[in-house]
């Protein structure tokens, strides 16, 4: 019986490339450890690219979007139109995604993955709508298996398109009022904690606000009883359309051996999906960022996540990760051009 | 009477354009303050070069270099030689700077306020020397009062290269080994702590080493009894040439109006010697990184500082405070190139 491709085998670092790199390291003209966290990124490059010189010039930026029905249940700072007309404004280069990607050169493309009114035809955007929006998992399950496999399939070939690309790096953004909470839900079920504990106020929630989405969760999950230990099971139930197309675009990446850059809140909880489903896909995390919602520190330490910056964002649509993508391409250009003490002529330390 | 150079007043920044700036940003199409630091950085710069568009195209990048005599002392894990190889290095492009200030495209030179010896004549490097190297401020006074001016006076014809280039941001960086020490020395009189809370490895003592480093600060702020309101007489008692020269260029950059992005541990002690001597100077400092030298969070905390990094680096150079260009640039850009909600026709939220 074969694997569903999901769960087929990511790929693996190179560990000889790794060692050759952090050797590269300690001869750099610099004190030993002095470039700390970019050290430990240039390192990790190198050896998920498989190259003593890592390098990071090509860019994939996908914004996943997609409407959430718990939205009915009053979870959200901003009326569920939002979702589309945020679309228009990624496709006119007037977010904030769309200003960082243009400084960037990334090359950056928008995912519908289920808003619930159909758009017009918009230009960067791929209409790949598995339904209007997912059910409100406050009364049923999100979406049904059919409706989860073919939101996985839509990351699948997002990621599919960044490696024909050329691309170095995989960014995944996402936009759809609402998700906070289908993030929250599933985070409180891999982490194994209440809705209290990890709900935020999101794009601006009064305190009102967060009490009535902790409780939403609460129902949700005495509903529906996830199981950590099935996780598709819990996506289906829990999730969001463009968080299950996340999910699928990181493993698939993993697959492909492309390193990936995770944002925040929302992209680490789908990150975490995807570990549940492929624990193989963690190796090719990089976190971009901690978010100022409270509960994204939970998530990044169940991780064992390492964010790049800390600027007190909370944005989505993948600007924390694009932001930090300058700090990795200094990291690059500072492993590989710098003299080492020996072409130098610089004295070591004692 | 005329007031010395370095006692005439700082520019001040223009609040109306600073109300203009927050009122912009609240009309951006994100959640009310979902861009966190980056939002505070673009309405700052905005006030500081009096525009409501803030620009970051030209960066200008010093790096002031200087031997220390109190590395007779046993205070650093580098030989002294090694302040003189790093400018070869620096301008033969080989060194951590070199290849950061080339990939943001800033200008960047190095200015010798006083190695212990005299330099071949060496591209991109100018040559300063006001002495050969402090003296052993354990036995007696760093420099005198007449090389002291003469090193401000350095760092004020820095300043006045820089606006002559056009330049909208100013980066202080430094070299010279031992030069944690007199740093430190001067933060324990600025901020009334011990050495032995505020000594830390530098470039990579062991326990040993910070202990000796710690306890010859002690003999020298026992032999010298500086008095924190008297910053020039504490400057020149325990201060370093090229710290001189970087409080001379962050003073003459706020009386000409240049924001200033301050670097790591030496360089935030040369900020805080800068505004002790002119308070108006504080207004004009943003701050690129938190390094890992422990006493670096004290001396940010004394000026109510909010760097931008924490990458646990600790390289000097104006390495920190370059890394963090790329992130002032996305703040301007977000700030001038992102639709309003009224302009990309999207609900507000409630």
């Amino acid at each position: 019986m074969t694997l569903p491709w999901y769960e087929q085998a990511a790929k693996s670092r190179d560990l000889a490339v790794e060692q050759q790199a952090l050797a590269r390291q300690d001869q750099l003209t610099k004190p030993r450890g002095a470039l700390g966290q970019l050290e430990r990124l240039a390192v990790r490059l190198a050896s998920l690219q498989g190259c003593a010189q890592p390098r990071l010039e090509r860019v994939a930026l996908t914004v996943f979007a997609g409407d959430h029905g718990v939205t009915e249940e009053g979870v959200s700072a901003f009326p569920q139109v939002v979702t589309a007309e945020m679309i228009r404004n990624f496709s006119r280069g007037g977010a904030a995604i769309s200003v960082v990607a243009r400084r960037l050169g990334a090359h950056f493309e928008v995912v519908n993955v289920g808003t619930v009114s159909e758009l017009e035809a918009l230009p960067g955007v791929l209409d790949c709508r598995v339904m209007a929006g997912t059910a409100n998992f406050c009364r049923q399950p999100a979406m049904r298996e059919t409706q989860l496999q073919q939101a996985l399939q839509v990351g699948f070939d997002a990621a599919e398109r960044a490696r024909e690309q050329g691309a170095q790096l995989f960014i995944a953004g996402e936009m759809g009022i609402g998700n906070t909470t289908p993030a929250t839900a599933l985070a409180c079920v891999f982490l194994g904690l209440d809705a209290a504990r990890l709900a935020g106020p999101g794009a601006g929630l009064d305190a009102a606000g967060v009490s009535r989405k902790a409780e939403a969760i609460q129902r949700a999950l005495a509903l529906h009883q996830p199981c950590a230990a099935a996780p598709l099971a819990t996506l289906a139930a829990l999730g969001g359309l463009e968080i299950a197309a996340m999910a699928g675009a990181y493993i698939r990446c993993a697959q492909l051996g492309l390193p990936l850059l995770v944002d925040g809140f929302i992209t680490t909880a789908a990150a975490l999906c995807a570990v549940r489903i492929n624990p193989g896909v963690r190796e090719w995390l990089l976190f971009g960022h901690q978010s100022a919602e409270p509960g994204h520190r939970l998530l990044l330490e169940s991780l064992a996540a390492e964010p790049v910056l800390r600027l007190d964002m909370r944005l989505g649509e993948g600007s924390g990760a694009a932001l930090a993508v300058p700090l990795l391409q200094h990291a690059c250009a500072l492993h590989n051009e710098m003299a080492t003490f020996a072409e130098a002529a610089v004295s070591a330390g004692g």
